[in-house]
């Protein structure tokens, strides 16, 4: 099914950008954990619109509604559920695209796909705001895994073909001024992150279609805008030769005994397999990188065709958007980062 | 489940490199349809090992073998199954790797998995030989595909990072003394595939987690040695602005009606998306390109651990394995699209 | 997934007795189908409590309220999710059972499932309760399949052991009449309901585990209260001999022509069947019979034990209950029934 | 998919009556466990045919040979394969049913859902064979389950309409003598199978669609011939009171503390939920009875219709059948009830 992820636990994510609420249901998180809702509040906050000059001006406060699945902040066991209302819609905004599709988004698919009763309002239900859905299961997973050990990170490590480096503080205002300098022109970009979860112990996942590689990028497709994947090495691993690749066994010396997990004595000079073999993790962090297309919501005027009239037409794209989005992806690719692993430990 | 791939179209596969046999049992092939055994045979010997001078030594037929599901070559709607048998197989080749995991492959994590009681000869069930038996199953789709008007082709676009240009054979040359030189040093190199569906109708896949592309790369990554992929312009089209990468809509002069579906009158100017937005078919061509890395199992001596010892030892990979597994790779990318593809038009 | 029924239509269910609300999420409902809402609140208030005299006091509305997937009460090919809120919610009723299983409920066996952390209140997620979001999914579902000529009529045949005879009002009389009896005393009945559906084409479902049989008793049994299905002659075909249980096939004289579907021109004398054969429709009305054991909440006195002290203590189940749940279990079975047809259709 | 079933332990079934063989892929089983390949042997014994003078002549070994997923009989991780040779087959036997539909027989329904080009010969993949992979299956999933102190029980508790009673020898006297007399007359006979499963922790199961009574129900319809499922009390349970269904909580007094699992101190004084409260288990044996049909196939003559003809024909089933399938079936029953409980074990 088209909304919903995982085997163990599962999610299932519903709404459209301008309907009354979006939401998701998560059937399988283990009874009996209390989430720290002030820590979700602020991890839904890092992909929430509005809060950056450069960022939409579409406000949504994003603060989750708990339906069900929850007693005092505990899971209980059955399915959770969770909705966001819908409260700052202009649908009025999207008025034009009812007849003409915008470049680069799912207007024309959807049409096709939903014989012309597609919700075309703000993208429908293939706006970048179900994400805010995904970061609620996410959140929750995050914290799940944390009690496990595991730990996942993301950053930008490219934005419109720069690659960022140096400090923090370095590479935020690079960032900010390659941003700023594409607003200005009406026009977005994209960029590249990068995801290391460490912690994860060896023997995750399965071979063949049901690996860390297949899972995780079921997921992270299933965030709009993403067009690309790679673990470890990546791209690069195809440029490399076999001496250069595979990553050595070495003893770590400081584990002190041969009966425990071969993992725990076991380990890579390198990690050039992002921490997975045959599907399956090592023990070594997990690594990828996605590619995120720029934002094709542009004021720049575009080309494109009135689906009754047949004529072509020009299109300034009217709405409320991110000249650049990739620092609100962070979150969701830690949320669907945290609901695959979650789900292979259930 | 770790060896299924599909959801209206499920295929399943089993075998490991020196069990009796390999093989898979498609459930959801429509019934009726005459499978070409000729060309099928022809397909999978594109696979098959044991033809170049390049390629390992080992021999295999690759001569599927139907159990059920046909009557008279023609599918009669119960799965069909099929399998190979293992011929030539020499596991001595294989007794040092019970103690020493080899670089890069999934020895130690199937070793983890498996609590030690895996099997380590040839690989197991994560050897490249189980991609035979998805290529009976995918050989087969690409012929039903094509009664639809949909065509399957692979290319070779990079090997051992270098491109590939001009004719084929000025390519094929290139490539030949590229492996021919790490094959000379007692290693292996990688390269990048691209793949490319034609013929699509509009408004195939699902938003979110079971669009084209979820799919597509949930089944590429159940080959083994894929490490990266991406659709359309993809890694790069992370480089560009919007407006470069937005892939404007113009009409198709040559389309008569507005009557007709609007892929057949709305086309793109460019192909940045890869025929894929909101994870649906637009009715361009499904493009994306795998990264495939080098082969793990090279001669050249490398470091790793004994199991049992804790020892750290030299290994030098013994059997008989290909320097470069690329060409190798084209029918089995074809494979995976074609079952992906047909999965959604049935 | 616990909450989860159907492949190509896909039912989520949310929800606990106390919770905020409970609600469903649909993906795969096709897109541009009109819901009728008023027709969908008139089958909703077949399930809905607090009706008849004899009925649990608890009100509710039950009144669908819809989230998403609608454009003007049109489905736009998103997933469709609805809520109902939990109005009249009394939990202190159920302070005595948070220690004190109630023989006949999921009470223990969810407190060992969920590890002390299950939602108590009002038998939370195993509520009847939650039977209401299936009948939202339902109620659509059996518009979409009207509009195929396929309906779904379900009827009470047994009560409390007695067979209902005659006329719908002596029919509904001797019901009213055993159940004020048994709920005089203080306890409760079940019965035996029937569902045929009737407009059902041949070739519907699948031989071996995804068969009629299969996929309607999956969904049956996740009403509460459900012990058993048969379907056809079922356990009286245990009883019978071949000859006299087997379907014999004769020709449908109105029939025009050969060419037309098989099971236009052959038909069968009886329906022993159920209309599906190797798990597969026949044309013929698809036949049920479901087991609705006695609602296990009645005010005489039982015995149990308290989970804390290990006490045997005497129990009187407080709370508004139903002396027979079965009335409101028929537009369940509908529900059911249209999900699981509809999902074979799709 | 139609032939596929679990979810942690996913089997695929595969093969025709005909076709070169029958199989079963099964992929979950966890690695490391020894098979005693003699104990299942001895069980698929129990299935095959052509051992008692009532049984069809139809003589197959049924011995499964092991394709892959085994190291010296141990299970290695990678999916299990196995298949039974088809050997003794007489496919002219079944000539004229490639016209003619067998009434209570899938050869209608199999013609309309594959176009035509179903594999008739001997009921093709709807035909009782196919339980023979089901059954290898199952039984090293009943080693494996018995492993955990968990035991299946299967009898006849009645045939042709006759209750069983007494000591083993009168049941088994009195079945001969119905089975003999129904064949006598060219007819056959169904009967009613009891299964208990004894040893299952509290606790297994979920609420709602995958519930023990789901689960089960799901797979004993793949089993050909069944046409009702009841557990506990089942029908007799809507016959009953609350107060007399219930299965009232007492202590047991043999339980040392309090601090252990639940399901080790309460325990109930009667069984009538079988085991399952809110579709999960709560410590009792779960107790289930099925309803098997007579053999549709009888050498009586029936009614039917030419498909090319159109004529109404007569019709005396050819081939060698059980004029009563009831003892065979007994050990499908157990395979199905392991491999069940198996995967929400694992």
């Amino acid at each position: 099914m088209s909304s919903t992820f995982g085997t163990n636990l599962k999610i299932s994510i519903f709404g459209q950008s301008h309907s009354d609420s979006i939401g998701v249901v998560v059937d399988g998180f283990p009874a009996g954990f209390e989430i720290d809702m002030e820590e979700l509040q602020e991890f839904m906050n890092r992909r929430a619109p509005g809060k950056s000059k450069n960022s939409t001006k579409r406000v949504e406060r994003d603060k989750p509604e708990f339906l069900s699945g929850l007693v005092d902040d505990i899971t209980c066991g059955a399915p959770l559920s969770a909705v966001i209302k819908n409260q700052d819609v202009r649908s009025q905004d999207y008025k034009e695209i009812e007849e003409v599709p915008r470049p680069g988004h799912a207007d024309l698919t959807a049409r096709v796909k939903y014989f012309g009763s597609e919700d075309y309002r703000g993208g429908g239900h293939f706006s970048g705001r179900l994400t805010a859905p995904l970061c609620i299961a996410g959140g929750i997973a995050i914290q799940m895994l944390r009690e496990e050990g595991i730990e996942i990170k993301t950053r930008i490590v490219e934005i419109g073909g720069t690659k960022l480096k140096g400090s923090e503080e370095t590479r935020q205002k690079k960032m900010d001024d390659i941003i700023a300098a594409v607003k200005k022109e009406g026009d977005s970009v994209g960029g590249i992150v990068e995801c290391v979860i460490s912690g994860v112990p060896a023997g995750l996942g399965h071979p063949m279609f049901d690996g860390i590689e297949n899972r995780i990028s079921q997921g992270i497709f299933g965030i709009p805008a993403i067009k690309g994947i790679e673990f470890g090495a990546g791209f690069d691993a195809a440029r490399m030769k076999g001496s250069e690749n595979n990553d050595e066994y070495i003893r770590d010396k400081e584990a002190s005994s041969l009966d425990a997990e071969l993992d725990s004595w076991i380990t890579t000079k390198s990690n050039n397999a992002g921490g997975i073999l045959g599907g399956i993790t090592n023990g070594q962090d997990i690594v990828f990188r996605i590619a995120v297309k720029p934002t094709p919501s542009i004021a720049k005027e575009q080309n494109s065709v009135n689906y009754n009239t047949g004529e072509e037409v020009k299109l300034k794209v009217k709405g409320r958007h991110d000249p650049c989005i990739v620092p609100r992806v962070l979150p969701c690719v830690e949320a669907v980062a945290a609901i695959a692993i979650l789900d292979y430990m259930l």
